[in-house]
């Protein structure tokens, strides 16, 4: 960021790994707290994430962390059937209101054997490393 | 961080999620070593860090990773029999001597039901996600 | 960064931790796109991720994340036969093209009882929290 940005308008970018309903959950929550105060948002989506979103299963059951234990997973199970968004569909909302753009890594998509047919709406392309942290300047990132 | 701040000035921002001993030590090292060089700390307890930090157990035995195995968990216990402070210990050393803020995700508050009588004194409140960017503007920031 | 500094001249500094094959994979993937683009990159070893990175093992199977699972596991084979470079290869190649250093946490060496000598070439010195925290001055950073 340089000294004439304005602090909401610095760059997010995710590189987005994990593929249990509870990280993708967290970073579902700060990617769209970031594009609801304006700043551009862009995922790179790498193994178990990306397996995450393919069309056929991203609203399906994909665990939590071990660490969860049985407490943590009852936790869980009690928000979503109070109604609770999916992280799929808080994304899809991220989407609506602000700027997200979400890619899959190519190499992963090697790995899993997919194609961008495979993999639900909100992927909006591939794209490679390189291309990734050419995004990903001036930005912060993280790694989930 | 713009052309003005000195290195040691740029706040430094965590998304504290893993609730296990072995990356919520590697956490507070990293929070402490940041306070000591005189960076503002802010820390931000999602998931499971933030089920750690209860007041009735956060000394208690959080497990490790998956990956730690037999060899990992028997090398932690020998270092915490020699007199190695836990973690919630050198985040206390870390806020006597810097600035370290530890807020509770409000989502999170809610999975886990939980008020802030509930949590150990070293958090300093409850923030939404909204709160905790703001908070976290020009930082560097980790997702742990 | 200052607005004086090129994009692909902003440092990366990466908190290292996990010790399975993905994540290391993700790590080397994104340590040897940043080398690539002509960035400085400053590893930082801890926990089982320095446990990986010993000369007798560093070519061997340090498992994967849990949610893997038996498909994810079964990806990540047929890619190894097909010829994929190890993670520890893809950070060899990127010290060859790019500037990499990778430091040992000395808490971590501690813990886990080792010395430089028991550690793979690739690894270039120990250093403490704080010479991490002023080498990433300036750094995008991540915890992987």
């Amino acid at each position: 960021m340089n000294a004439t940005n304005d602090v909401t308008e610095q760059p997010l970018a995710v590189s987005l790994f994990s593929g249990t309903d509870d990280r993708l959950n967290a970073a579902a929550v700060l990617v769209a707290g970031a594009a609801a105060i304006g700043r551009p948002v862009h995922v790179f989506l790498q193994y178990w994430a990306l397996e995450a979103f393919r069309a056929d299963g991203i609203e399906a059951n994909h665990g939590l962390a071990p660490e969860a234990g049985a407490d943590g997973a009852g936790a869980v199970r009690r928000l979503a059937g109070l109604g609770q968004a999916s992280w799929a569909e808080t994304l899809r909302q991220a989407k609506e209101i602000g700027q997200v753009d979400i890619e899959a890594c190519s190499l992963s998509m090697d790995l899993l054997q997919l194609e961008q047919q495979d993999l639900d709406p909100l992927v909006d392309g591939v794209e490679g490393v390189t291309a990734f942290w050419l995004a990903a300047a001036d930005a912060q990132v993280l790694f989930i």
